[in-house]
């Protein structure tokens, strides 16, 4: 049906600009239809000069195909692979930051909530997501859509264990929290710490035994008590995100 | 594919057993899959038969046909029209109640985020949910899922015109808040009322000039100021309710 899979293709005028201007080292080459035109094809062509990105101009068509369907309005980005971005060179970034927000989520593999989080996270002035990395290579095409292109902006950290990344972070002075609905303490009681490690779980889950024996304190969010509501994972999150922006100021 | 659309049932053993006994109203039909065994064969059978519900136990292939792909585990219930709530009846029913969220939605048509919402209003402690029905024949098989069950329990109201709901509303004693990005005032530093009507509109287009003027006040949720970020639709609520909530206590 299409050349290239969702996870490395950028399309659409929007998302493509956004693309070229915050992180021009994930374009690999540059796809636009020749019946595009000026200004728009002026602006992808400076764009494109400027970063020595590769582009082509080719039939409509072409793109149509590369697409599988969706909509890319002329213009398309092949994507370099996704460049992880190291723990180790976002603690030595953070250096001499009284106040950093690293978000750590917990058996959260769905693309959709990874890009709902990670979107939360930059709104709220969180400084990265931390991840564990499984079978599937994020941030892909439906992360950067989801996240509403915060995924190409935010520093997204794929690591091989969640407790050891834990351990790793206090060790640069954040203390970890982790999301329990069973918790006793809730966000609204407690204040967050300046240098804080938000743990999130998966809905339905919550956080791994292993996981929740590392944080330093766990918290809930207070819902309804009559046992039937819950929360989405994604919007869980984001009241524990916006808690600790809520404390330290945007 | 299947013999009725997704609107129309209501698939699974939790889902239908939260149906049969939050709202056994609903349900016009149970089916269950002739190889359910006790002990959950006779709880679904008391069931029925003390809400007077029909029931019939059917081949499992036959469930198959009727969901059309998805998982079953043995049981669908077939689900009568969706009996609209009435406005009216609603401010009948909080006669007396000092503290009350109303969650008004203007523009928001996608069954996904009005699922996310009414989730959220559900574990945040809101009265109800009210949107403009347009097109759509909510609450359909998409929001009862992405509900999480919550639009079978929280009151979700059908109304014509969402201006005209916000003066009525305002007869009732309840101040409207609608959330706006470009509002100087912040939810964080404005008090929300204790009978709250919380306009939120659809992502990327905000509240409808009208619908905005109607409001008694304009908040914003703070967000980083780069002009990057952005908020998901059913997130600013989520901040919006359980800032009510945070308010007033659960």
């Amino acid at each position: 049906m299409n050349d290239y899979d969702d996870s490395e293709i950028c399309r659409g005028r929007k998302p493509v600009l956004d693309l070229l201007t915050k992180n021009p080292s994930r374009c690999a080459k540059l796809l636009i239809a020749n019946n595009v035109r000026p200004p728009f094809l002026d602006e992808l062509v400076d764009m494109a000069r400027r970063e020595k990105i590769t582009y082509q101009l080719v039939a409509p068509e072409a793109l149509d195909k590369l697409s599988g369907g969706e909509k890319h309005q002329g213009v398309i980005c092949k994507l370099t692979q996704s460049k992880a971005i190291d723990l180790e060179d976002f603690l030595k970034g953070i250096e001499g930051r009284t106040r950093v927000l690293a978000v750590v989520l917990d058996h959260i593999e769905d693309p959709h909530n990874l890009g709902a989080i990670i979107r939360s996270a930059e709104a709220g002035g969180a400084s990265c997501v931390i991840y564990a990395k499984r079978r599937s290579a994020f941030p892909n095409g439906t992360v950067i859509k989801t996240s509403a292109g915060a995924s190409l902006r935010l520093p997204v950290i794929q690591v091989i264990n969640i407790s050891r990344t834990i351990d790793r972070l206090k060790e640069f002075g954040f203390w970890s929290v982790g999301l329990d609905g069973d918790s006793e303490k809730s966000i609204w009681t407690e204040r967050l710490p300046e240098r804080t490690a938000l743990v999130v779980g998966a809905e339905g889950f919550g956080l791994s035994r292993l996981v929740s024996e590392k944080c330093d304190m766990l918290m809930r969010i207070p819902i309804m008590k009559d046992g039937t509501g819950s929360l989405n994972a994604s919007v869980a999150a984001a009241l524990g995100i916006f808690e600790w922006t809520r404390t330290y100021g945007i």
